[in-house]
């Protein structure tokens, strides 16, 4: 059992004891790749009853959950801890039913494991198909709040790969209690006692050991800040499901409806600016910008939003602090927005080009010709237009769940769901052909 | 104009001169994604036209080609080329029509920028569509035959993606030609003159040198031998599509037709043996070794194939060659089979998670569970029933060309064709919706 695992090492592995850490990684990262194998072949009923099992004894067993969470609220202050980051740490029966729900919502979702891709009848009779298989062993990193070792290990067993998890030391002791009763249930659905393993030590070092064994582990998934992300992206051996920063752009084109703009923008910064598809920019074409930005700004001010402005948009607003250069590449990830005034949508895309992140961009128009080539000309992972930067996400684009935001072009772009954490095979049935 | 790059700096660079090499291939990337992002807004008309165009200029001006290409063949003796290397080397009228043919089938494929994945109306009315868009810039680095030049060109150009080539030295010159050509066609069509690169030295360091540059080039692909692939794939900042080997295997089942089973295995090992979808292993259920492998190893020695058997095999047929421990690893590429025999298809499916490299496994067997249990367990990019190995092929798959097969299950698996050389873009259409 990975509960066993767990016990036998937590609190013996330290930095000191390198060759143990090293061997508890290669042992997790082999067990990982064995259940995997198995994962691959499993019914997609059975992962379901997992995840409505799991639903099931998180809320039985949340007097468990409550007191191991207990001692990390207890250790949060020495860790330095803001009152906020205590709160989302908490875990009471009412935030574990909700966590529960979301298992029960992958459940409803459908198996992407055998699902035809593409495939056709051959002119020589061969029957092609190419199905969605699991990827193989997904290996999620991530900071912050405990809910992710459930969601996580629930999209990786919907989607039939095996899980290594990795949360922080923040929240230690109540992964440790979520993981014990995930792991408890798989075996009464005849899923590998491997397929889900948490990394029973917060030391640093295991990261990169495991980050060194591309043939064991498919695919790492960082969830956190940019620095986690980036040394994550750089020590990894494996590829790298990420983005590194949402620096989101909603651009008020000269045909905007005033009106509509400023809802746009309120939404997109301030409905929750601590979040990657929040807006960080604010341009607004020159012709609008006079009957536009006063009143937008008047509502970005009742929002708490600080303004810091060009010249251009200081003249109209002149309330507004002025925007100094490195504010253009900037994720303030708070409730301050950068305003620039544009001569055209041309300086706008070239603006994005040169300062966004390939996240999520929004244009506010009732021009098609200006929606079209916004839509065709930012290379960004979702373009919008009319609509708030916020719903660059898997739950509102219809992927049903998501496990992150990618904004590389390889493999998965956006939200990346469980499609996503699959790969493909081709199928090829035959009655004897042979190539000429 | 590219060409005129290659004039002024090609025999001026070299490892001495470092500094200039650097500048060279900074300025070649740099190029390149901003001939990128023009490429990404292109009409697929246009591509198109220039893919026919190019066909009409490389029959046009073959005797330019024929002329470069005797540099090459002279030089090749000099290189250690065998003679049937060379005659691959070598370009005439017929191979340039048939190089130009290949040009006209991709203009004849569809466009894949622009194909809608999946997508639909959201509750709140958005509708979203997340659709296929260039990856943006494309590395190639091959040896051998200059034909793969214009292939790649053809499938990144059609793909709406810049590229990068990187031809072997024994093709510089036949190279330079080619890709003079195919460059001096692009302004007519409305395409950017950097869309299409030759690096225009054959200095390793170059190579080293793009693959460090990851915030130009989105994509590396090696084609050529097993080091030169691990070189890339070692040193590439960005991701690499590849595999490192074909060690692939037919598997004939107990309930086996004798008959269709030799005739698979003779075409997958010796129809072109020096190809990676070549058969490499044989594996024999024990009920059907004695029935079946006295005629195999027949029909297999008269196709010129060395047999290398384990004991059992070789109780059977006792000319095999004793198989050695590392032959079970070997990409052989030549006339050269190892033979098992197995118990179990348990066993032949352990067997080739261990030996084999995910590339194309086939079974021969009449046995619908079998067949079944075969393809969901073993995990290679194509798996097979009923037919050889050499099926797993672009063409053959109905992608239409391929640009190379991926063993990774990251992006793409198996062969590569237009589809696979794109990403997506999430696409959100509203009418002023905001988060709640």
């Amino acid at each position: 059992m990975s509960g066993q695992v767990a016990e036998r090492t937590s609190g013996g592995i330290s930095g000191s004891d390198a060759g143990s850490l090293e061997s508890l990684c290669r042992r997790m990262a082999g067990d990982a790749k064995a259940a995997a194998r198995k994962m691959a072949v499993t019914s997609g009923a059975s992962r379901n009853r997992w995840l409505r099992n799991a639903a099931r004894a998180l809320r039985e067993r949340s007097a468990e959950i409550v007191e191991a969470n207990a001692k990390d609220i207890a250790a949060a202050p020495g860790y330095g801890l803001s009152a906020a980051a205590i709160d989302r740490l908490r875990l009471d029966a009412k935030r574990i039913d909700g966590i529960a729900g979301a298992l029960e919502e992958v459940a409803a979702l459908p198996d992407p494991v055998g699902e035809v891709i593409s495939g056709g009848r051959r002119p020589n009779g061969l029957e092609v198909s190419q199905v969605r298989v699991p990827l193989g062993v997904i290996f999620m990193i991530y900071e912050s709040r405990p809910n992710v070792t459930v969601d996580a290990a629930a999209l990786c067993i919907k989607s039939g790969n095996a899980a290594i998890l990795r949360g922080g030391k923040e929240a230690l002791h109540s992964n440790k209690a979520l993981h014990r009763i995930l792991a408890d249930e798989l075996a009464a659905c005849g899923l590998p006692e491997h397929a889900i393993q948490l990394v029973p030590t917060t030391d640093r070092e295991a990261v990169g050991i495991l980050l060194g064994l591309p043939q064991f582990i498919d695919l790492a998934i960082p969830r956190g800040g940019e620095s986690l992300i980036r040394r994550v992206a750089a020590e990894a051996k494996m590829p790298v499901m990420k983005h590194y920063q949402g620096i989101c752009t909603v651009y008020v084109d000269s045909a905007a409806d005033a009106a509509m703009a400023t809802r746009i923008i309120v939404n997109a910064k301030a409905q929750r600016p601590g979040v990657c598809n929040a807006a960080e920019t604010l341009l607004v074409h020159r012709a609008i910008a006079p009957g536009f930005l006063p009143a937008a700004a008047k509502a970005l001010a009742e929002a708490g939003v600080e303004l810091r402005g060009d010249e251009a948009a200081r003249a109209i607003v002149p309330s507004m602090v002025p925007a100094k250069v490195e504010d253009w590449d900037t994720e303030f990830l708070d409730k301050i927005l950068a305003v620039g005034v544009v001569d055209s949508i041309d300086d706008a895309i070239e603006h994005i080009a040169r300062h966004g992140s390939a996240h999520t961009e929004s244009i506010v128009t009732n021009d098609v010709a200006a929606a079209r080539r916004f839509v065709a000309e930012v290379d960004s992972s979702a373009v919008m237009v009319n609509a708030s930067t916020r719903f660059n996400d898997g739950g509102e684009l219809g992927l049903g769940a998501e496990i992150g935001i990618s904004t590389d072009k390889y493999h998965a772009r956006g939200p990346c769901g469980l499609r996503e954490l699959t790969s493909s095979k081709w199928i090829v049935l035959g009655d004897g052909q042979v190539r000429d």
